[in-house]
């Protein structure tokens, strides 16, 4: 893309509304803009680190065995009243009613929803396991929403239920989650710790939180510094392996890690002192076992061998797919501006004209960014006729991980420079050789773009 | 994807409420489920063609130079006021209030918050021409919803908008639409006729819809029937040019073809008689150049080089993303069921194994689905234990173009069977002939998946 034909309005001055880092970086770097509290448009920056974080979320879940389908986002009453939830959801829900008098909402969630496809659809163990998920807008009417997209009233979703006939089955769905959250996560440059999380008014004991460390988290989290060790890394998982699963599972769970609502002084205590840690995380994932709570209110059984009908077990898992933008600026910036983890990132290469219109300089800049395009990366050309300073601020800013300098003095020695926007390392390379470095960089961080 | 691990109901009788084929064959083949009137859930067979459809549209709006984004669903009622549309749009507009009392909205289209969007952060004739687009689901409360998701309540929707600052550039943004819709129509299989449209109450001369000709379209259509006669083929086009562009404008509609709210009998019977055609057609987009008349009301101007304050040229271009699965389904059917073109079949090519649990049946068709896989395409493998009647029907009424069965008989032979689904002839071929035959079919329609 070249920055003269993109839309990006960069703000200069602090937007006063905005209390926390990622939500002043994304106003500043015009990837969205607030039209109601707690609603937002996603400008085009926006809405491309968003789609990257969609396409991770699929592929891993696609390679997890779950099914992709979409849900529509208004529901009609009629459901979450057999459920009992209608009345119980409170002023959270966004309700309406259409033009003959029907009530309707916006889903908040599909736990509902699911179950009635299921029941509709499904009569026989045979079709078991199934795991079905969709990546769609939500709406929960928060009293004060705040904190930009971390805690908006519509927000982009991943919510994915498993069916299974017995409760050791839907303890493998329930692993399976694990593990492609863990996936996820890393794919995103996050570490994300499970921490065992307050199952609520439905109970039991199968819930983990997924939480990032952050000093703006809104959870207080307690936990063994062993966890922050673990990565997951590239091993090779069959999601059908039972005991591989677990075993995932029990390396990731089996230490102390608990937010305030579960924490448990006394077991804390047992951590030995010196890896006892407090710090602030931000919720972006949960995954939960239920069992037959749905299943049983709304009817949803299946045949099983010996013809009896049983209701089926279920669990639900998401994915805060809008708030992760906010969460990964959380852990990831300088004070210039965002840092994107290469897995996300807008654009790969930021290319920047020292001096536009320079015969040279352009067609340098052109050639890069053309090889750069054919090797199937998406470089920003900043091919506007502006003050170098203000190029770099915007680069620094909006958070490309990498940058191609290109003036008429490095020219002149065959190089154009690039700089690690992590580090700030910057070296003189051949073009050729900043290209081959670029593409190498990227090579394992093969995300579709739009 | 093997067909025992997927989840695809298929119903064996016809839904007695769906009035049209393709209603019926989506509902048949398990794509989709009504949840309420004209509210569907898209099941994974469905979804999975909508995220294709929907692959295809970015990626020639992106070709086109159009800049994607997206905005929220529900809205704040006080644009539509400032634009005078939220007492104009009566009942089809979703309406419900939030828990503060606040008045918001389900959008039905987006030009009033496109125009904030565009005020807020656009000042200078330098920062032109511009164009965005979304593709986000949108909420028209019908009275009377029907044939499934043709005239759906909840429908997903492509809506592009053009800033510009004169007419003359914004009528180059207007042949620039027309240009990608051709090819966007054409890479679905779809023949999309433009034809002259009424601009209802804004007014205005430029506007187009257009529309796949089916019997059970809505509308009646009048016209040459040489216009039929064009196709857009491979062309390469360069968006920015501005002659070229009109080239193609002047080509596609030139002749006369227009839905009956624009017929003109008197122009129609300058047609020599034998072109004159009438017939149905089914909208499955429209384009819109309307000027500066939101730019007006909402107040969207730039300086212009002599700094002045100018309204800016603006126009809106829409294309029924849901909508088109219904209409591609009507073009290409037949009695068996759904006939999908190779550019969006949900599935490459369907696999049949004859003998489920005969050794070299099984072994053959596994080698068949890992090198189709392995070759980007998407199998869908039938490895049931069910009679190959059943498959055969399932594979027809699902649509996938291309078939290859597997059975003892032939594989004694040394080959499998390829189908065409369209014109139902079969060959037999070796397993690797079959194999690279169905991948250089394929070669010109690469589209991405999920």
């Amino acid at each position: 893309m070249r920055l003269s034909r993109y839309f990006l309005p960069v703000l200069k001055e602090t937007p006063s509304e905005a209390q926390i880092v990622s939500h002043r970086y994304m106003l500043r770097a015009g990837m969205i803009k607030q039209q109601s509290a707690g609603i937002y448009s996603w400008l085009p920056l926006g809405f491309k680190v968003l789609r990257k974080i969609e396409n991770i979320v699929h592929e891993e879940q696609i390679r997890a065995g779950h099914i992709p389908m979409l849900m529509p986002t208004i529901q009609s009453a009629d459901l979450w009243r057999e459920s009992g939830r209608y009345d119980g959801y409170g002023e959270e829900m966004l309700r309406m009613q259409d033009r003959h008098g029907r009530d309707m909402l916006f889903s908040p969630t599909a736990e509902e929803m699911i179950t009635d496809i299921f029941r509709a659809h499904v009569n026989s163990y045979k079709d078991l396991p199934l795991t079905m998920y969709q990546i769609q807008w939500k709406f929960r009417d928060e009293i004060r929403p705040r904190f930009g997209v971390m805690r908006g009233r519509e927000f982009y979703m991943k919510d994915g239920y498993n069916f299974d006939l017995t409760k050791e089955d839907a303890l493998h769905a329930y692993n399976r989650h694990l593990v492609s959250y863990l996936r996820t996560y890393e794919r995103m440059g996050l570490q994300a710790i499970p921490m065992r999380a307050d199952s609520g008014p439905i109970g039991g004991d199968y819930t983990h939180e997924f939480l990032v460390l952050a000093d703006t988290g809104e959870s207080e989290v307690f936990y063994d510094s062993e966890v922050t060790d673990l990565t997951f890394g590239d091993r090779d998982i069959d999601y059908d392996n039972v005991a591989q699963c677990q075993g995932v599972m029990d390396e990731f769970t089996s230490r102390y890690a608990r937010t305030d609502e579960t924490h448990d002084a006394a077991e804390f205590d047992k951590v030995p002192e010196d890896r006892r840690r407090v710090a602030r995380g931000i919720e972006v994932g949960q995954i939960f076992y239920f069992g037959t709570t749905y299943s049983d209110k709304l009817g949803a059984t299946v045949v099983d061998k010996d013809q009896n009908q049983v209701p089926v077990h279920m669990g639900s898992h998401g994915i805060g797919v809008s708030r992760l933008l906010g969460a990964i600026i959380e852990a990831s910036h300088d004070d210039k501006g965002i840092i994107w983890p290469e897995g996300v990132t807008p654009f790969h290469c930021g290319i920047v004209n020292l001096k536009q219109g320079d015969d040279e300089a352009d067609a340098a800049c052109e050639a890069l960014y053309k090889q750069l395009s054919n090797a199937g990366l998406e470089p920003l050309y900043d091919d506007r006729n502006e003050r170098a300073g203000g190029k770099f601020a915007t680069m620094d800013l909006i958070g490309l991980p990498w940058r191609i300098t290109v003036g008429p003095r490095g020219l002149k020695n065959g190089v154009v420079e690039l700089t690690c926007r992590r580090t700030g390392a910057s070296e003189d390379l051949t073009p050729d050789a900043a290209v081959a470095k670029v593409i190498k960089i990227f090579e394992p961080h093969h995300v579709r773009g739009l």
